[in-house]
């Protein structure tokens, strides 16, 4: 199968990646199922032409009708949903995800899966700050990041066929990792920011503190803004490897402290002209 | 005086801030000098009408002709004129500043300055990543905090009359701090966040990254692009604050770590939870 085939996708997890995913795809003119656990999601999907059907039972006409399922769900709920309901999956249909850890899930995942069903891993770097179905967004791809992260087990076509996915979605750069590499970046890209947005904003506590902001600090902390219970299940899910990321970057920060302390100047003036030649490299092209 | 008697502003260092305050200061009817280093800073800015006149030579006419005189200088260059010029003033005059630290530099200030001349300290939460008059933009004080920094020595009226200012130049806000906890505030809020924000860059040099990353990166990395002169220059003039600063933060780096470490998704979520309580008091006004 080739992206060109795929006429029919189902999503299941319909909050805002799922509904960005639908958004996207509909305007492609592909059919977009999706099967979530809120009927109020239905209902907001349908009313805004969201979705074409969509439903809150898992059942095997729904699933057994898509060319490509997305699964935009929490890790461990994936999983369970493949180990509970996997057996709806007909040999030919792909299968990908949003999920933003990888090494943890996609060995289990692909073990799980009937004879003769791909599941390419993939991961959006994309997302707002808020959630759900009603806050979905397509143009949050624009300008933005799709990394597929296939297996050994993976054949080129499904590894194609999910690279021209992320484009079709509208992201403008799509990368290929393997799951331990690409949960090494993330760790250092994306969880470990979170980690530092969220331990500055714990850092002080005066109330008063936003009227002396300037926008480094809000930019920084945007982020701090968390959903703790889906970025504490991320952050277990790729414990070790983020635990290195916090590790390296603190040897970084206590390097530059020792610079102040010291008054070494030329010790901080390194590190500023090494940051910012690597930041320059970093402007997102839109 | 009070601001409506302003007729007259001499702007002594014509950069990103100095040019922005000029754009300002000209939109309100009010006559803008320059003096500065460079003479195609003063050539562009009166190609562009940013300026009446200007001069790279410092000379009592000019200087005795303000009404008020903001100095957005280095810290240590702004010093140092005042030691070697400050003569040049005369009473009645009003000064002040944009420098990003006060403590070590509004004392000495005060100390040097002629009788009848008075120093009002100030500082402006707004800049951008590239210097210089052309790219001089007074729309980064819209939505932004300034900060308005006396003294017990300081008047009513200046301390008034640099609110007012902070007002006329565009800012959301105009608050006002002593300066050593003007000092604490801005070494938590902008000077850490920009060791953060260097010490991250320097921590991995994967040249793909910027294919992997998302936005969160992006703008809590956006400041890593840093004026290495100015910044390691205020990073020491503020030396022990910002080192309590970075050691509390440190602090909760360190208790997030530990949480990850030990599986403690409860603790996490706790320090998740208030660093999103803290974050959504801090959207910008605009």
């Amino acid at each position: 199968m080739i992206f060109n085939d795929v006429k029919h996708v189902l999503i299941v997890g319909l909050g805002l990646l799922g509904g960005s995913y639908a958004k996207a795809l509909k305007k492609k003119g592909i059919a977009v199922d999706a099967i979530t656990l809120e009927q109020s999601s239905i209902d907001y999907a349908l009313a805004h032409g969201i979705i074409d059907t969509g439903t809150t039972q898992i059942n095997a006409e729904i699933v057994s009708r898509a060319d490509l399922v997305v699964f935009a769900l929490y890790p461990h709920i994936f999983v369970e949903w493949i180990r509970n309901h996997g057996h709806l999956l007909r040999p030919g249909q792909v299968v990908t995800d949003v999920t933003g850890v990888k090494e943890s899930i996609v060995y289990e995942v692909q073990a799980l899966l009937p004879e003769g069903v791909e599941y390419i891993a993939a991961h959006p770097m994309a997302g707002r700050e808020v959630g759900g179905v009603e806050n979905s967004d397509d143009s949050i791809f624009h300008g933005a990041n799709y990394i597929v992260v296939p297996t050994e087990k993976n054949t080129t076509n499904a590894i194609w066929l999910c690279t021209e996915l992320g484009y079709a979605l509208g992201f403008a750069d799509v990368s290929c990792l393997d799951p331990k590499k690409h949960d090494e970046m993330i760790g250092f890209l994306s969880q470990l920011t979170h980690c530092i947005a969220v331990s500055l904003m714990c850092t002080c506590d005066d109330p008063n503190m936003k009227r002396y902001t300037g926008d480094s600090f809000r930019d920084l902390t945007r982020i701090a803004n968390i959903n703790d219970e889906m970025w504490s299940e991320l952050f277990l899910a790729n414990q070790q490897t983020l635990l290195e990321q916090m590790e390296a970057y603190r040897c970084r920060f206590d390097r530059l402290y020792e610079c102040i302390k010291e008054g070494d100047r030329e010790g901080m003036r390194e590190m500023m002209r090494l940051s910012t030649a690597r930041r320059q490299l970093f402007d997102k092209k839109v």
